[in-house]
């Protein structure tokens, strides 16, 4: 598949639209506004999410623009002829400032700021949240398959059951939260992730023998065969098979790379098969193991000795499940020349206003103690109060502190050429490693400190004053 | 976004092209070749699944081919030189009996049979699947809603958290599977769906009156307008308001459309802003509702007797949430002149062999009563066999039966002008209307019969007794 599209200003919920078209005939479209995204939610009940879609959202921001086409469907569904123009001309010339891809990100924290038109930066809402709910949901699912899998290789099999054409964005944050390969050959061509992929039992089955279908396969792939055991019987018939095709690999200075499990036990199956393996004398032969893993099946697959070199993960990490989306959202900062809230019933589901940063708080070896988000005009806090009880607070002043958002976009151009895909996996891996262990692990993890400097507090709370003196005075 | 790609080649796994090249080397690539689609689970605990993403499948197919950036890319990551002309000239010629559109399809059923040359009918697995899989889960999805809702008003308005691009597709076969608009502008321009969308908080935000803020979007919006209740506060804030720019615009000579309800209690909320709105005078205004809602929440909704006109279903409709994934697979059937299967340690997960075709039948009122999977080359049975057990019997000799497959690409090419999307999901709701309602209960629905005429059951066995002699003589 071509990766995006040309012209993607349908890319949206009509919505957007509806809003836009009362900004502007207001003549509001051009007034500052400022627009957070954040999420409330961690998914997987995990302790921290890895941010993604940074660098996708700046390839497709450019073309979010209407094409004569889609401007006369607007019109045929009840646009006013008169706004036809004013998104013919449409471009985003606003500004991001956002955390990198990679980066570890918490709830309620402003991941990426936008800062532009008050029509720009509403009408690309729904793309940007699209984008980036998305492939931070599968990039948080594949760090937690690399926490559980330490070093061992990890290959993302997803497409044939990812979401239509989510499917190539699944494989892209995959890697980026620590996946080495991915069988996509889009995402492969794409974004230089390195393509894998072995035999299916279809394989097999075309050919009356087993035996005959892996020579043919090692016939046309030589030292790169990887042999699926389990289409008939793993240990009575492929295991045989696979060990004698490797010895006839052999034969010709070639040599057998792997056998494949996807069925049955594979804890008991693969200790089998490494065992006979290794008492034929090969050693090198690789295993790989599919078949409905998670991060929690990798982890006790690992803690029962399974012997798997090469984990094939499918379904769970190319869907995010069981979670299936993150719940970011994108509120509303400052509009007219002032900050802006909506309040709600609890204190929690209230946002935060005006222009932020978010400090991040490393101990003397460098491990993250905590966030705050802060007012951007004020640097750093020393001390920093909870979001909703405010009598708690941390005292930060000995800790040195760096800033999480950084421009990546100013006046609707990309700021330089941004991290490549592999940068921005190293990035993620060693911010993982700054983050203390209780936050990684998979039960009852324990939660990272993210709090608001006293001014950003304070002047939450007199917004939220007035909006409710307002409503019921 | 552009609908489709162009060029498809690599909308696959690696692995569909490793086998390929295998069986072009052997020259078996123009070998008769026989694969269905079939799923073993029904998605969401239901008792039936909606058939969807064939229209789809068929319009992408003719474009999986190989452009040359594309053949560049395979042959450095490994495929032989000789192999790039095989592909770069191919174009799936095969042929396609598949279920329509909006057909009730059962676990074990294949629901698509593809019929052409084994390299041909193998490459194509990976987007088969994808599409099918994921449209399938969606449609389904959605039509529990439809159950659940009644004649209400559905809207989709999931792409804000769909999976990337999935979220064309979502929107797609939520409409097959009986919805009836969806806020994605861009699937309401593909397919024709009606757009729809109302406001969000940040537009209310941006004013300094929530009234202020109401007025400027009626004012654009005339009679079309939705106005969102809840940015501050439902009952003392958002509904008074509404009330009175409804009278305003009724002194225009317009009206007010809708409110809509996004948080809190939605069952209180609702008849308190129905009530109120009564006693205004503004008992055409409609309540549109949203937040999280599934077919379970919507149930309980109007079991509670909330008056809401319109549901804005999101997330869990365009994630197909809390399954994410339909369990669908590609097996291979017949190839080089035989029958094919595979073995498994449990009938279960054995495949059934040959060409096949799927007879429905149904009792004197048009109820469907069992469909029994039987040879392609036999007429429907008069006797079904249950597929694992086989002393369990069902006589179908008092039923009517129609055949479930149909021609649907031959030759490469599709058969006629397909249904258009909207006669599919009039085609989902009809047959929905034929199945008994025991089968459509949320809770532990009772279990659709499928079955094997006895010569199917015959010829899988002898090919399992075969295989297992062969691998334990």
């Amino acid at each position: 598949m071509s990766e995006h599209p040309q012209s993607a200003g349908l890319y949206t919920d009509r919505y957007e639209l509806a809003m836009a078209v009362a900004y502007w005939r207001d003549g509001r479209a051009e007034e500052t506004a400022i627009f957070d995204y954040f999420f409330r939610k961690l998914p997987f009940g995990g302790g921290y999410a890895v941010f993604a879609g940074l660098a996708t959202l700046l390839e497709l921001l450019p073309r979010f623009r209407f094409d004569e086409t889609q401007l006369a469907f607007l019109e045929k569904d009840g646009f006013p002829s008169e706004f036809l123009d004013p998104l013919r001309n449409f471009a985003f010339r606003g500004s991001i400032w956002a955390a990198p891809e990679g980066e570890l990100v918490f709830p309620l924290e402003p991941v990426v700021r936008i800062e532009g038109g008050l029509m720009e930066a509403q009408i690309i809402e729904t793309l940007l949240l699209n984008i980036l709910n998305f492939q931070t949901l599968i990039a948080t699912k594949a760090a937690r398959c690399r926490h559980a899998a330490g070093d061992r290789h990890l290959s993302e099999f997803g497409l044939r059951r990812a979401q239509g054409m989510g499917g190539l964005w699944a494989s892209r944050a995959a890697c980026l939260g620590g996946f080495d390969s991915t069988s996509n050959l889009e995402a492969a061509h794409l974004y230089g992730i390195p393509a894998a992929g072995t035999m299916a039992h279809s394989y097999v089955q075309s050919h009356d023998r087993e035996l005959d279908a892996f020579r043919s396969f090692a016939a046309a792939h030589g030292s790169a065969t990887v042999l699926l055991l389990d289409t008939y019987d793993t240990l009575r018939s492929g295991l045989p098979n696979a060990v004698r095709v490797a010895r006839e690999l052999a034969e010709r200075g070639q040599s057998l790379a792997g056998v494949r499990l996807d069925s049955g036990d594979l804890a008991y199956l693969s200790k089998r098969v490494r065992q006979q393996l290794d008492q034929a004398g090969l050693r090198e032969v690789k295993i790989v193991a599919s078949n409905q893993l998670d991060e929690h099946v990798i982890r006790s697959l690992l803690q029962q000795g399974a012997p798997i070199d090469i984990f094939g993960v499918g379904t769970a990490l190319a869907t995010g499940a069981p979670d299936g989306a993150l719940d970011g959202v994108y509120k509303l900062a400052f509009a007219d020349g002032q900050p802006r809230l909506k309040l709600s019933e609890t204190l929690a589901k209230s946002t935060l206003p005006d222009r932020k940063q978010i400090a991040r708080f490393r101990d003397a070896d460098g491990a993250f103690v905590a966030d705050a988000i802060h007012l951007d005009a004020e640097s750093a806090p020393q001390l920093m109060v909870h979001p909703f009880e405010q009598d708690k607070r941390l005292d930060l002043s000995g800790y040195a502190s760096e800033s999480l958002l950084r421009l990546a976009m100013q006046n609707g151009r990309s700021i330089g050429p941004g991290p490549s895909l592999y940068d921005s996996a190293n990035y993620a891996r060693e911010r993982l490693g700054s983050l203390p262990a209780e936050h990684k692990r998979f039960e009852n993890p324990h939660v990272y400190k993210v709090g608001l400097s006293k001014s950003l507090a304070a002047l939450r709370d007199e917004h939220l004053t007035r909006k409710r003196k307002e409503i019921a005075p």
